[in-house]
């Protein structure tokens, strides 16, 4: 399994610069942005320049800055630009420290968190799995991005440790659930958006204002105990199976800094509602290339530029009905998954529910996660220039139910 | 239809004394006390009389509060019951505002909102209309309490205005989805738990902690529309059809003010799993007479006492998995609804679907809800010694979508 040629040169360079939330040893947590293996932290720098907007940086989350609004996150973002591209060079080296040196925080302080199903091969493989004696897609599918509310309190930054969760599943012929640790216990490979502009109860966010509402770009796993989803979901939908923990990465990059990443959609047929249509300029996709490692072997390699549905689709959809955003709220595109089974996702659709174990390369088998496994998902796009923008990894170790 | 005869008296004597976040004109929102129609504010009282956690009720939300942790919450309402029962008569009248000059602000910052579907009667008709070639409950439903996760950023106060959302219906045969305004815009009349106490990522919260977890009771009214939902609902659950407006009552009503309306559930078989199991003290139904009425007229006079899973079930199955709960997480019942039909919690019942219209005391019928209609919840339990614990009233008018 190979994945697409990068171009040359350190993974986090000037151009990226994404976000996040540092802390060195027991002091105050500050916002900073990653460039190569150092931080810069920002609420130094904008004390010692004098920034007007110098408060937002000294937070333990990068609500306040992105609180400021869309004009704000672009005059910051030239302004970190100006300092890195060496007008301020004294500065930067005395307000940055090596990213070994500090303990990276979950960024965001998450309002509500909705996960979208927008991968039409992700659909139709969980409904041949799970619905055999049904069509793949469900009905609605093609017209809507299908999503719901997940749990906000239990999203956790890379790096945390997963207790396997127990839970009931399906009885068998006694009819009583067994109960206990999972054991289908699973990953799911997605592209998180960071909501940073807020709206007005009863106001539809148009398809049109996704860029202003969009702050940036975080990879997501979330996490399935895909027994327990089995069992509970039918008729309200996933509960337990996914609440236990969903794992997001410590940097969010802005999604200015992905324009060059921008690309169609694969295509949408039938036509979609006028409130979920636009130029293809305001639907973007986005050409980001993803990859999912256990302990360190490369088991997938998902595209993003093959979901159905667009970023800028699903926001507005989830206002369409008047639901207000909140600074802070995180919506996921659902697992990424693709026609080439190099490309799928979540272990559920590579393995087909465990029938087909895959081997790593310490000859082990997996059908779903075993304890101390290590997933890792990485991505990356095309800058400007034939550069590379890294999105930030996300990574988590199994623990045994204890 | 009549409502149970409750005691004499006026609804919010002293033995009741719910908790809410007040607001007078421009001033800084503080916690508060309602007492008959005055409401005594608690910041101006502690500050008056040294209280040593005085901070905690100069804040616009009652989350400060209740991370004191159910130790102080019984210390603080025992304070409160002494300074109303008369050994500071002089600074609770000093202290004191009439009703009518305070707005009342959401009492709680939200963190997680879970609905359940404890009503059997209520997942039966659910079933009957929703599924009618299915059997009226999924086979899970008497195993586990069925939940979902709704959107915490849409819950609002009493008296908000809620806006008639707009939204994708199922197709006719031409294939394409119907959108617009809502035509089946219903309430849900359910009792809703605030969360006072967190628990730790990765340990579940046993039935018999309850009563350390729930700080208080509220009336809450899942606004649902039932074209959109039904439309959207398969495979992930409800999403537009609920998100658009919560509304919750003012006044949190302390768990501890109940202790007297503490009943057996109907009784559960088969037995339950050893998690969801206890003594019937540990998992302790709720003995609550509620009522729902439309532009004042009585329409529904649904009985707590009916619901097959309790609020101790519900916290103990949401947090089986490992699932953390933080300081202001809210779940709700779900529909309360029983066998009577004078006791069906939602129109979707009352009205099959809108097949069987309601008369109003004004002449006109009702499938579903009309711009303009009020739909008030209200509630009582006994207290002790034949005295009446009102539980907060919670109101709202549909307008028209803009």
């Amino acid at each position: 399994m190979t994945q697409p040629p990068s171009p040359p040169g350190s993974p986090y360079e000037a151009h990226t610069l994404p976000y996040g939330v540092c802390q060195r040893g027991a002091g105050e947590p500050t916002v900073c942005v990653r460039i190569d293996d150092s931080v810069l932290d920002l609420a130094a720098a904008a004390a010692a320049l004098g920034h007007p907007h110098a408060g937002v940086f000294a937070q333990a989350s990068l609500n306040p800055l992105m609180a400021l609004g869309p004009t704000a996150w672009r005059e910051i973002r030239r302004w970190v630009v100006s300092l890195v591209d060496g007008d301020r060079a004294e500065v930067v080296e005395r307000c940055s420290v090596d990213l070994a040196d500090v303990t990276m925080l979950l960024p965001v302080e998450v309002g509500d968190y909705v996960d979208f199903y927008a991968s039409e091969w992700h659909a139709a493989n969980v409904g041949k799995i799970f619905r055999p004696d049904s069509p793949a897609l469900p009905p609605n599918w093609k017209h809507l991005p299908i999503g719901y509310h997940g749990r906000s309190g239990t999203v956790v930054v890379s790096g945390t440790d997963i207790v396997r969760p127990q839970g009931q599943r399906r009885p068998g012929s006694d009819g009583v659930p067994p109960f206990g640790p999972s054991t289908k216990l699973d990953f799911e490979c997605e592209v998180g958006f960071i909501v940073g502009q807020a709206s007005e109860l009863g106001q539809p966010v148009p398809v049109s204002a996704a860029r202003e509402h969009i702050f940036g770009v975080v990879l997501l796993n979330d996490w399935s105990a895909r027994d327990i989803q089995a069992w509970e979901y039918v008729p309200l939908g996933p509960f337990l199976g996914k609440s236990f923990a969903t794992s997001i990465s410590a940097w969010v990059v802005p999604l200015e800094a992905l324009a060059a990443a921008e690309t169609a959609l694969p295509g949408q047929d039938p036509e979609p509602l006028p409130y979920l249509s636009g130029s293809n300029g305001d639907l973007f996709g986005l050409d980001l290339h993803l990859q999912v490692e256990i302990n360190g072997h490369l088991v997938a390699v998902p595209e993003f530029r093959d979901m159905y549905w667009s970023p800028a689709q699903m926001l507005a959809h989830m206002t369409v009905n008047g639901a207000s955003l909140r600074v802070g709220d995180l919506f996921a595109s659902g697992t990424v998954s693709g026609k080439d089974p190099q490309t799928l996702g979540s272990l559920l659709e590579t393995t087909w529910n465990g029938d087909r174990p895959i081997e790593l390369v310490d000859g082990s088998t997996r059908g779903f996660l075993e304890d101390g496994d290590v997933v890792t998902l990485r991505g990356w796009a095309a800058g400007h220039n034939e550069s590379r923008v890294t999105l930030g990894e996300v990574s988590g170790r199994i623990l045994d139910h204890r």
